[in-house]
């Protein structure tokens, strides 16, 4: 697939095009000078015509700043081009959005903080992506107390809304509430913290997560201040140690971190027939086949070669978009009712299809709805 | 026009579009995960690729902080956005660049530097507009010895690659030399002192430059550094005065500044049959029929609805293509190589004609091959 894949990227995947053709002196009169004043004249007596009379109401920019990107890790800003041009086109099919990759060379939180602000006024909204954690975490706070325009992170609510959505639609199989289980997260990142986040504002009671060191509990002295802070709703007993210990009688793991952590003892130790999400990419906690041969009921990737893909590009292009058209701030209401329309997606769940695939026909619809009638 | 105008920018004049198409799990696989990861490894492996396997080779950034907008002045980021789109139209159609809108909230020089440095990682080249006079010239000066892609300020080069291209026309129909003519500009903003320069470095001697004070000159103790640093190449018989002053026994007038400052005293002050560029916008410094009845021998405007249109669209799609495709800053051999291919798209010149219109045969290829071959 290399070669292919690499042909395919030559000269990128998106351009630009003009709206209208520009062929002769009266186009150019309309498109350029004379034309272009009147739209600005009327964005200088009202400055919120801006959204009416350029492309701001549909463009988006894509931040990123490379230093946690895929796989791959802290690689830079150009290697993330290909990934967020990548965004672009999921943006473009699904939501009709025109997102601009801005890959930036700048890692300071605040730095990047004060360029949202100034791209603003050019912008509809703001993808962050692939800032790595926890300087993620303080960016995205200070933009949503501070933007105009809505700001979306990916690597977080994205992915903890189709968690979420997934586990909507297993609870269903399985006949399971969410307060009555008990969940272990894997991974205390950006996508580990907003899920335990989201999963406890769904409701979910018990939830414990866990970093590179072991659970995360208040007898450590070496969390950050977002860790601390998930101890407010995570790990109640404030049990520690490791996975193992962890894994205790859980009803369900997800994990967003590091390929093959799951054998038999770990699977084991859970309760039967568990619901297991191995989220790590490309090589899972777990492989399904295994999971199932040890028992496990529900298994979800990020694998497309498998069932239950659990994929963000499902998420961010209803997500953003519905927060644009509603020129609101994204909240954990917003993010709940997304998950909701996502899981209603799948007519029909079974255990090999708890959440939809990206072309499954309403998933962009649903989310967008969703979120307008909140 | 107005109504018609506003409707035609009624959500904007460009858009994103994918190269491929996106239509099923195949496509996604190219596109997003994993394809992306190959061209990201890639880059990783060796950053110049990024201009290879992303669109960065034909992406132009249009940094703009509305402090300068057409004939609008300092209007904000938000009303120049109309502005920079009909840039990124002309880029498409001309140069089939990809040129983005990034009209900014940020009036600090050093700011903007900082800004360009960052996004320089996701474009080929940057377009500085419409940023006021004399905050462009330090912005451009270190980012032309600060970064590694080109960077060109329009409102600067633009115009003096298309005021000389004019000029030497008009020489070629006067029968005049460059270097035996008096020039009075009048403008000693950003258009203005490029205008100078560029003309001085083409080889005209006796230049004459006049800011809304009068003629920049040594006396004065009121100039900026910009205005004094042009006093090395202007003026150099030291005179002092207003504009009727400047223009005793001048050929050329160039006006980047004011309407109707040219009426019957200041046309007679000149040599007969001088050459007349009336460039303020809308409203010349004189208009064609009044100047032609004064004895003016050439006049040229800004405007689409007379003859000799000075107009940068004709310049700045194939400057900064070349410069993008050498990997090349633009100095001023550049410029002038730009501007005598410019003036040569023009195969018979009149005094009607000195310029060619922004759709005639060849303008674009003819200022990309000479500057190619520079």
């Amino acid at each position: 697939m290399q070669e292919e894949a690499l042909e395919y990227h030559r000269g990128g995947k998106i351009q630009l095009e003009a709206k209208h053709k520009l062929e002769n002196q009266a186009d150019l009169q309309l498109t350029y000078t004379p034309g272009m004043g009147y739209a600005a004249e009327a964005i200088i007596e009202d400055q919120t015509k801006s959204f009416e009379y350029s492309w701001r109401q549909s463009a988006v920019a894509i931040v990123c700043n490379g230093t946690a990107v895929l796989g791959y890790g802290n690689v830079g800003p150009e290697a993330a081009l290909p990934v967020m041009e990548g965004k672009s086109v999921v943006f473009k099919r699904f939501a009709e959005l025109n997102a601009i990759p801005l890959c930036i060379k700048e890692t300071e939180p605040e730095a990047i903080v004060k360029f949202c602000h100034q791209i603003q006024p050019s912008f509809g909204g703001i993808l962050l992506e692939d800032i790595k954690a926890p300087e993620c975490f303080e960016i995205e706070r200070q933009l949503k107390n501070t933007l105009a325009i809505p700001i979306f992170h990916d690597d977080q609510h994205g992915t903890a809304v189709v968690v979420l959505a997934g586990l909507l639609n297993s609870l269903k199989l399985t006949q399971q509430t969410a307060d009555s289980l008990k969940i272990v997260i894997n991974g205390a990142g950006a996508a580990g913290l907003a899920t335990a986040r989201l999963l406890h504002e769904y409701g979910f009671k018990d939830i414990t997560l866990l970093d590179s060191k072991g659970i995360v509990c208040r007898q450590r002295a070496d969390l950050n201040k977002y860790k601390t802070e998930s101890l407010e709703y995570t790990n109640q007993e404030n049990i520690s140690g490791q996975l193992i210990d962890a894994l205790d009688q859980a009803d369900i793991f997800i994990g967003l971190s590091k390929a093959n952590l799951l054998g038999e003892a770990e699977i084991a130790a859970m309760k039967p027939e568990p619901i297991v999400f191995a989220l790590a990419n490309p090589v899972p906690e777990i492989m399904p086949d295994l999971a199932k041969k040890l028992g496990v009921k529900i298994i979800a990737t990020g694998r497309a070669d498998y069932p239950n893909q659990v994929n963000n590009v499902l998420a961010f292009p209803g997500i953003l978009k519905a927060a644009m058209d509603k020129k609101s701030q994204i909240n954990n209401k917003m993010l709940i009712a997304a998950a909701e329309g996502l899981a209603a997606c799948v007519e029909n769940p079974s255990f090999e299809k708890i959440i939809p695939m990206a072309f499954d026909q309403g998933v962009f619809d649903s989310i967008y709805q969703a979120i307008m009638q909140n």
